[in-house]
């Protein structure tokens, strides 16, 4: 099967159209409308086989979560997404293995109208680089830069099984079941797209926490030129890691990555009118610490000694 | 060096600031204002290390590349070039590899005031895909599916010099001077910006030749419902195929890929208007043949039989 057959019989109506696709697949370029009043986000992520997602992983969970890891870095700003482009590198062509992709793709993508408009297949070991393009009004996206002092800090989700499960595939650590709970955690990650969209209008500053709470977080106190105190035992854990950790899960919950889960600051005007929107978006998130004047990273513990946090996220090289 | 201090030292500072990136490196996502009454063009290209170049290629050579090739996409369409992420895959983190490469993609992207916003580094085999941005009038893009019987074909440069290069590299064939010359057409394609602009008013349809103009001017037929008459003594060879090949020389120009010259069509009504621009913009092009109602593609050859081209363009698998 060559490239354009490829495309024509998995990726050219794999996603529904949308009426601002001027054009999508089959031409040199796609080409969108962007509406007066938004801006355009754009966010690009690569998957590596073997570095990203173990080797083991299947093609549905691949698709599924190459689109789920970009659609986070656009909900971190508050963004919605709207087209992607793909880039795919295989070593042979598959056809089960492309139907799964595939599938996958479709199954992150749907839920929100994602249009799939072009991108590039070429034969070279697996490795997946999805763009993708959302919109945000005028002025409104979340950056990593406006928190200031006595801002909360949130996080939307326990933290921590991602990387429990990534632990479990090199060292026979878990339940069968229990495995298989946090394999979903690892490979089918939920962008927090409803969260961000309400975050814009009460949010500081926002991140997703791909490398670690401790490493991204560190990246929003550096842009604002701030520091962040952390309450131990107000940090959402996974509830699986106490089972298996005990006294770690703790440096598990702050240092692991692949969570997904958003890291926000909300200033303390904003602090009453948030949480009434939150309920009505049936979403619980956990007010983890303040933001504060020093720089730095510290913790409270359970015995209201401070400690300063040591960074460990997880960095590619 | 960790990921962030790559992008720190090597790509933030890239490109020249330009007013419509609200915000680039360094976020979650990047932040970009496409203008009232422009629509947004996306193009997406892989080069992967063996397969698109060859292994001792430089890397000034493959920065410079990954971002021409795009630029060749967007060019085919008329679209100006604005915005390029990078998503780049190294096997490890090698400075003086990092600076050259760098120092490519700036030489390539700096003619045009691109602005490098954004995109990802990440650790395995080579490989770098970039997405590139542009901007085009609102319902201006040329596509590939409105040529008509009796419009003239064109090409925009001599062809099947980067084919000879690459052929080059398998068999020793060339004089070292001709040899350098043809790598340079390989490794350094210039894309057609201006002229793309220029199509906007005057071409029915067009398309970069990547794969062959065989195969590229069969994208065009396909998508329009028509086919070509070619004829053979108006091809324009790169002018050192003749030297190397003889009478093999056409089979390469038809079919080698890698040239990145434009492929289009002019309607008849607007070939002298389309002339007369294009000596202003002193830039010579070819007329080789003309549309026709039949489908398929024909040749014409100098004694004026006419053959039935079969099609073998580059497929990536």
């Amino acid at each position: 099967m060559d490239e354009f057959s490829v495309i024509q019989n998995y990726f050219q109506s794999l996603t529904a159209p949308r009426e601002d696709v001027v054009f999508g697949i089959g031409d040199d370029c796609a080409c969108v409308e962007v509406p007066l009043g938004q801006q355009l986000l754009i966010s690009t992520d690569t998957l590596i086989a073997g570095v990203h997602f173990p080797l083991a992983t299947t093609p549905h969970a691949i698709g599924y979560k190459a689109a789920m890891v970009n659609m986070s870095d656009l909900a971190a700003m508050g963004g919605m997404p709207c087209w992607a482009s793909l880039a795919l590198t295989m070593p042979e062509v598959n056809t089960t293995w492309l139907a799964q992709f595939a599938q996958g793709l479709k199954d992150a993508l749907n839920p929100y109208q994602v249009a799939l408009i072009g991108g590039d297949t070429t034969r070279g070991p697996l490795s997946v680089t999805l763009t993708l393009h959302g919109l945000i009004p005028e002025g409104k996206a979340l950056r990593r830069k406006n928190a200031k002092p006595q801002d909360k800090i949130f996080v939307s989700d326990g933290l921590g099984g991602a990387s429990l499960a990534l632990r479990s595939l090199k060292e026979p650590l878990l339940k069968p079941d229990h495995q298989k709970i946090l394999l979903e955690k690892l490979n089918y990650p939920k962008a927090e797209v409803e969260l961000g969209v309400l975050l814009r209008s009460y949010a500081s500053s926002a991140i997703d926490i791909s490398d670690g709470l401790a490493a991204d977080l560190e990246h929003i106190c550096l842009a604002s030129g701030v520091g962040a105190m952390l309450l131990e035992e107000d940090i959402p854990l996974h509830p699986l890691l106490k089972t298996y950790l005990g006294e770690d899960a703790l440096s598990l919950a702050l240092q692991g990555g692949d969570d997904y889960a958003l890291c926000f600051t909300i200033p303390p005007e904003n602090l009453e009118a948030f949480q009434t929107q939150l309920t009505s978006l049936n979403k619980l998130c956990y007010c983890i610490g303040t933001i504060e004047k020093k720089p730095g990273l510290r913790l409270k513990t359970r015995d209201h000694t401070v400690k300063t946090c040591r960074l460990k996220g997880y960095t590619h090289f």
